[in-house]
């Protein structure tokens, strides 16, 4: 979902790259982990299709993030005809604003599609994974408790009941496939979803990304703690080009992934810290994404002292490893029978689904020993 | 060894401080250790007592720390005639240049103090910290990896066999002392020294203790590591004032320093890294000490991104409540029987003794599991 | 006006400190102009008096920022008694809350204080500075732009036409006081006021001290200008505590601030900068305030570069050596018969008066020339 | 002179840019000032020719920049005609290592060369301009004051009495063309070289291109001195990597870069402040140059504060557009009949001749005013 977006085209720019042997895998976690390589599909194994809105072709998106200094010009050239295989297979995507008639028809559509893909590809096992835009949080209803109330309301062609990325999410547990969120979008934390995910005995993993300033703040909040160092303050400021810096400058929009940042951050270090937060769309940035975060803490004796960091990356070199990742991991984990919120895989996710665990050390650790049974049980 | 250097005057000030109640824990590990607190000496039951080789009285730099900024005046006041009570038990400390004589003898005084101090004050066990001002590396000796050669040679009074630091751990283990070292001096680096604390049955602990930027280091560069991203340069530059960079403003005595800190870095990230490291002395800084770090690491498909931070911090405000904890937990891992050097407590090392972990968390982990078993077998 | 807050207290605490000879004029541009230093008033010719709505003592406002680390102990003890006595000259300020009654009655009353201030002292001149907190911009009423018909309205009791400052700045005028104002607030920059102050050939300067990040701003932004450097974006981030951190985080408090920030980036750099801006209260800082700024420009054949800036100050040590020179200056230009708007002042302001010159190079240029003149014509 | 390093090849590649109307003109300041255009040459009034002793040709040079980042490929593609058309007026520069004989004979070769391409391409004058890479300080020797013993020492086979900067500008001198010294070395600051240009009517201007971290220091520096604030440490870092930062890896041939800096800021502030300066060479940031600094300073009272600040530029792109700026403006000057040291445009150095100004805005306006005159005589 959100298959012609920034992050979606290098992590298939970048998969095709993988399999001609142009680049290494520098910044896919599932090469270095200590796991038996055997359970997870190989890069050659992994076939993509996908839904999105826009129809710019995938070649040409990705001459536009090479342009932007993201993707080297010459990868992109040797990866041309690629891009365009892999866009033949790219359907539209759901918009409530250009949709008409009862949600349940572009359920059907979206699962046809999935099926259809699984069926052309020969695939065993298909893993949607939401990239797309961050929708606002929306307001909870009866249905979104209830499969079979939801499942009413959807026939319903004057009602809009679920945002675009639940649509999503529930075309691909009805297609029987394994969804990751990717973005802190509604997705499948509807709980009527949750609920289909296992009873079709599908597992799923999320949410939202864990890329930059989220990083390492999961990985500098506890080592204050570890050191007893009283945290006062933690301050940030976003600034982001690209479709995402336009889309989260609306407030409402960006609402989902400030809450998102935000308990993080109070899990961590409790609720009493001072945690101003900003995300600025500074669109000359263009693929470019810089954090700043100011800490202020005490300590022995009530001596002030601060941390300050400066982030500068590129979000989607960033993302796109990761999601290669999830594809390979959540793939590996429906096939070894596991179903429902992979909480393993918080490693990898600001607002992490089955678990409440943020420390980024403790999820490495999780996500080591998760990788290391996987397939043992065979 | 250094009692009345800041460090030391911040920790005594601070144990006043937190007997009388006027001060929270902040800073002190031990205190949110889940752990047998039984097992631990409580703040009531230390003894303070010390070497050094200024004469200046404690009060009067606990005043001095206090104009800079470190400490509360308030407090200050408060524990005034604590200090001048812990002033009446130092003595003087050993330094090659106004020693004259065989340095077997200044061992003798030196072990002669501590016995002294233990009897005087009833104690059940001695902890003897070293925090005074680092000392260059030496060049080995043959007579380092024999205690009987060292014997022999301490003996003859034209020869300095041994820096101060390790005439001052050869005392204390010589007493029966348990033996921790805060600073990158030889110390108890000297093999002959460990041969000696095992043969009596001693704990030891050190080196180099992590309170700034190599404590954000050692939780930084995992992060790198676990995301499989290309750490391609780590450039450090400190700025600090107070005694400690007048001394290590003589790149002889950075040196030890130098060293200690890159050692870590190779650990963690391999040796192609490039990593130029300096050490500034700006007196007008006073006791803070001003790092900057910049860490550039290539992403997927070759994307160049950057990481910077700027660490503001006291250092003895760092350092003291670690001095404290290591104090009670080196005293209560001799109680329970440890000896030799205490990998555990890598968690407050730059240069740990005993293990070659580097990584925070995994350090944080051992002290917890370690604390966790203290007294247990009880 | 605003006698008690932060910056008046330092600026008085200063002025008794100076006049004692306990420090130097550290921050104080007068003192280094190249001025006939006979046409300025000396320290010890300035007397002290004010308006202010709390009515904690000076001395113990003093002893509050002491301990926030902004002025010496020593300091704020050896000029204890000069505070009292400055106290003792306090009279209670106006505030639409507490006021009852029409406005023309408070005018009348803070008039009379001055006038009686100027009476009791024995003083030639009084200068008016306004360091209360930013009220936010007010809407325009028909009333602002015509003497006569304010005067009208200011008798009705049930209308509240000017905001506080503005009626701080009426009386000022009416009292034949010269005037500063030192915050965005909408003071003089009535229409009404304005012509006031002409018809009563009375000099007055503004607006909004630049004492921080709008500082350094006005420094960098010419910088690339003078190199033809392309500015894409400059992004800001303020945190600060205090009570200007309480009163700033309510953003209707904070418009007329960071308008008046965002007017001089404009002016030098153009309208076509991106260039997002926040204040965040962050009471934790206490008297600190913290600034980050993000510059991206383009250079020569499209390289994207970047600057980034941090401040780490106390406001009130900055602003209250300009309050003390704005005091001596204005007096000075008073004295020499200038009416008006002080352009030649702008130095001193993030939007100033008289002038859209916001180059700070130019502005010490302008106000560098204007003081060697200042007292030659006599 | 130089004629194949990073910042000749992306001065030659913009000035070609330029001419088929490719790019706007970033950063030269030519195309800004307030000057009477028709006595500047005009873009395609340009022949480019040089010396250089590495023989990559030019158009395989930008393709290695265009690959780092720091000019478009398009841009590159489109004139690398013209790149391969200056390649062939480029000559062999002269270096001590692989010259034989009197450095007499090096001296004539290099003038014979600027004398032909002057004369092939029908040109009014010639500018030279050394970038190449920088040397080291040089011994003054009797034979450096004093023309005559300078010729004859140099018949000497013998002997190497100048650094080869110094051979280019003699060179330069003798064939009567005016000569730019971008670099920190020797160059023309021969005392018998500045004798030889007021004999032969020739002007010139250097020294040290100030493109980066003193760019912002000469402009930072002069806002606390106006606003009387004390600073007392100014510690820099800088990380290059290129050629540049190979080359100055070396602490021999850093030594001149280094005491050009420090030059500069003892200037404006004044010689106690502490001031450590580190060059570091990160070969991974290629053609990036990161600096930071770290202001500390004192406020009214004694309050402590700071500024610190990080740049992140392409060198090469900051400084080809002053080289293209200079040879117009150097070329004017000549054509006006200015000899000597041209003091006006300190504003393009970090250590200026003829001038001892380094404020940058009062540079600017020195400048400015220049500019506005040329021609004005005619």
């Amino acid at each position: 979902m959100g298959a012609r977006g920034s992050v979606a085209t290098t992590a298939i720019t970048g998969l095709l790259a993988l399999r001609a042997g142009l680049v290494r895998p520098v910044g896919c976690v599932t090469e270095r982990l200590d796991i038996d390589h055997s359970v997870l599909p190989a890069w050659d194994d992994i076939a993509v299709g996908g839904h999105d809105i826009v129809s710019t072709p995938l070649d040409k998106r990705a001459e536009h993030l090479a342009a932007a200094g993201l993707i080297p010009h010459s990868v992109v050239s040797a990866v041309a005809d690629g891009l365009r295989a892999v866009d033949a297979e790219l359907r539209c995507g759901y918009h409530p604003v250009t949709h008409t008639g009862p949600q349940a028809a572009a359920v059907a559509r979206l699962t046809r599609d999935i099926e259809d893909f699984r069926t052309r590809n020969d695939l065993a096992r298909v893993v949607v994974v939401n990239v797309t835009s961050t929708e606002p949080p929306v307001p909870a209803l009866p249905e979104h408790d209830d499969l079979d109330l939801l499942a009413a309301a959807l026939e319903d062609p004057q009602r809009t009941v679920l945002p675009a990325s639940s649509v999503g999410a529930l075309a691909a547990l009805t297609a029987g496939a394994s969804y990751v969120d990717f973005t802190p979008s509604p997705g499948i934390k509807i709980p009527a979803l949750a609920e289909l995910a296992h009873r079709n005995r599908l597992p799923y993993a999320g949410a939202d990304g864990k890329t930059g300033e989220t990083l390492v703040r999961t990985v500098l909040a506890p080592m204050f703690t570890a050191r007893a160092l009283n945290v006062r303050s933690w301050a940030g400021t976003n600034l982001l080009g690209g479709g995402d810096g336009a889309n989260l400058a609306d407030p409402a929009q960006a609402r989902g992934k400030l809450e998102s940042k935000a308990r993080g951050l109070a899990r961590l270090l409790g609720d009493d810290v001072t945690a101003p937060l900003h995300i600025d769309n500074v669109a000359t940035l263009g693929e470019r994404k810089i954090a700043w975060d100011h800490v202020s803490f005490e300590g022995f004796l009530g001596a002030q002292m601060s941390l300050q960091f400066t982030w500068d990356g590129y979000d989607s070199a960033l993302a796109a490893p990761l999601v290669l990742d999830l594809a390979r991991l959540v793939s590996a984990a429906h096939a070894d029978g596991q179903t429902g919120p992979l909480a393993a895989l918080a490693f990898f996710f600001k607002d992490p689904l089955g678990t409440d665990e943020h420390r980024f050390a403790e999820q490495t650790r999780m996500l080591a020993d998760w990788a290391a049974r996987l397939g043992a049980t065979e």
